[in-house]
């Protein structure tokens, strides 16, 4: 009788050189590089990093982020067909259906070859911004605003949802948020991109299904729930009693905890810290103030720590962002990682395929539908 | 040092009770029922057996036939979006675009169940030859031609392609292909399904991505393939030299071989005697012959046995199929047991998320931008 490895969890499928989390020691690397080294870069630079598996120099950053302004446009059809769908598609739908849209603008779709995957890739990368704000203004009857080929991938997007260009901190903010969330080893959205281009299928239908797996409330980001619950204790003298209240019920407080990082998560601490210089900018402490409470509670009565969402919340609520955008936003960042993976996966490709043990019956006699 | 499992062969992910393959002696279960007793079957009754894991009585049918029949028609909004993305997309793209477009007819999206995922995946079941069919009749400059809710469901796909109503045996060929396709264990595209549905993700997302990872050449059918070579070959007498020239040059014959079955595949056999009694209806026995002549000199020369795309290939010519539909058709069969498959995983959930063993540099020093 052989094992079953039920969710495949510990099971090895393969090697990689793209990130590594050591749970023990709050550590996570990108291409080798301590997150807490890149957490001043800026997400084209780390972007770079992760596609090209070394940081880029002046010239190089350079041309990449002019690469990645240039292809912020969406196709007019695109857009009209984005105004069709609006009200009726969550922000997470809407992003997956375009993603899989947009292969009708790549020519070259039926031959694949590792620099076509980087170039299409690149593309959807600079995108992404675009199609979430794009979507989240026309849900709003609000006109989409056109990107701003001066601005930061992070300032541009800000730009895009408001129509106001971000001061310095929150683009900051914004762009520690998305270096953050740009991989993170091989999480399900990331084996599922693999997974879909190990049939040697295309990087649109790879990242389509990335987007569809990050959708579940099992990945995506819980930055959403994080602001619920932080509403609803509403100031920083009420923590302890809620927190107490709700572990005593049994219930789960959002954004504490992770499978991997039995410790501080490295990139929680990064964000805890820019929460707090944000917060100071815009006199608002509030926020601040409760998670910080919230994190000394879990920590003395429950020993939990917590992950990257829990500061994220109060972050995206700081820079004004509704938080229904939080799992797009998670998407805009770790669609660096999932290009990298599928050009690391199409470089030594073998298809991804495990096999299931068969509980049914067998034997079964057919009876003609006339005597059932 | 732990294993690697490159590409997953042979490891576990989970029970499954959907169907058996058992390729040392070419036998295929669905749900315990012999595919050669299913063969006389239809589409519908397969399906429902897939779904709910027993045979129909009559009544049962009726009703499960009646829903399809009621589910085949397209939203406006959606044929509009398929004209405007037309003779830019493959058939498959297009199909994984409406598919994710879709859920916008889904007012339950948000809230799932195992009731939801059965009543949606029924209605994507019931839509996909509607969707293939009218894509195809778009691009080739035709009007789209509805659903006719008299006919079942392969009368009425072959129907919506040419505006004729098929004859019966034609009828009956394209039937008994869909039931061979309609599941295979756990291959990469229903893989895919359970990998996105195992986030708790939505059926139209585990559906989107199952289209996206058939659409891959190591996945979908090779049918195409064949039926150019068969094209190069011309005629019985032909086959003999073509394949030993290829050979000789070391390339495949399509449409041989497979990887579990190691002997005759059970659906080539029943499609061969399909193939057979078509090309006696219509008078052409052309490519049955140049087929199974093929057949005789790849099993003396490398003993090779034809696979279930060997025979689609000259059924669907047969048919007046245009060969590019093949991957396509491929979906609209193997889609109930994409359903069924999710609905599995969904009963007894784990996230699936094996791990890479990571083979890069630690410990880089970081080199601010000004000194690189």
């Amino acid at each position: 009788m052989r094992a079953i490895h039920k969710g495949l969890e510990g099971v090895i499928v393969g090697e990689s050189g793209i990130s590594f989390i050591d749970g023990s020691k709050g550590r996570l690397l990108y291409r080798g590089y301590d997150i807490r080294d890149l957490a001043d870069s800026s997400y084209e630079e780390v972007s770079y990093l992760l596609l090209y598996g070394r940081l880029p120099n002046k010239k190089e950053l350079n041309r990449y982020s002019n690469e990645l302004r240039a292809h912020r446009y969406l196709p007019k059809r695109i857009v009209k067909m984005m105004h069709t769908f609006c009200g009726s598609m969550t922000p997470m739908e809407a992003l997956r259906t375009v993603v899989s849209a947009l292969s009708c603008h790549d020519p070259d779709s039926r031959k694949d070859s590792p620099k076509h995957l980087l170039s299409t890739g690149i593309g959807l990368i600079a995108k992404f911004p675009t199609i979430v704000a794009y979507y989240h203004r026309i849900e709003n009857g609000l006109r989409p605003i056109e990107p701003d080929p001066e601005m930061s991938h992070a300032a541009n997007f800000l730009y895009m949802l408001s129509g106001e260009r971000p001061d310095e901190i929150s683009e900051r903010a914004f762009d520690t948020d998305l270096v953050l969330h740009a991989d993170h080893e091989l999480n399900a959205s990331t084996f599922s991109a693999r997974v879909t281009i190990s049939t040697l299928s295309d990087i649109h239908s790879a990242i389509t299904s990335a987007v569809g797996t990050l959708k579940g409330p099992l990945h995506g980001g819980a930055a959403q729930e994080v602001y619920s619950m932080l509403r609803q204790i509403g100031s920083e003298k009420n923590v302890e009693k809620y927190v107490k209240n709700a572990l005593g019920r049994h219930e789960r407080i959002m954004g504490f905890g992770h499978r991997v990082y039995k410790t501080y998560d490295p990139r929680a601490r990064i964000l805890r810290a820019m929460c707090e210089k944000l917060s100071e900018q815009k006199k608002i402490m509030k926020w601040y103030d409760m998670s910080v409470k919230t994190e000394d509670v879990m920590l003395k009565s429950k020993n939990l720590y917590p992950n990257v969402d829990f500061y994220s919340a109060s972050v995206y609520h700081l820079l004004g962002i509704n938080l229904d955008l939080d799992s797009p936003i998670f998407a805009i960042s770790r669609i660096s990682g999932w290009v990298a993976h599928v050009l690391e996966q199409y470089a030594d490709n073998r298809l991804i395929r495990p096999t299931t043990i068969y509980t049914g019956p067998k034997g079964l006699k057919f009876i003609p539908l006339e005597n059932r």
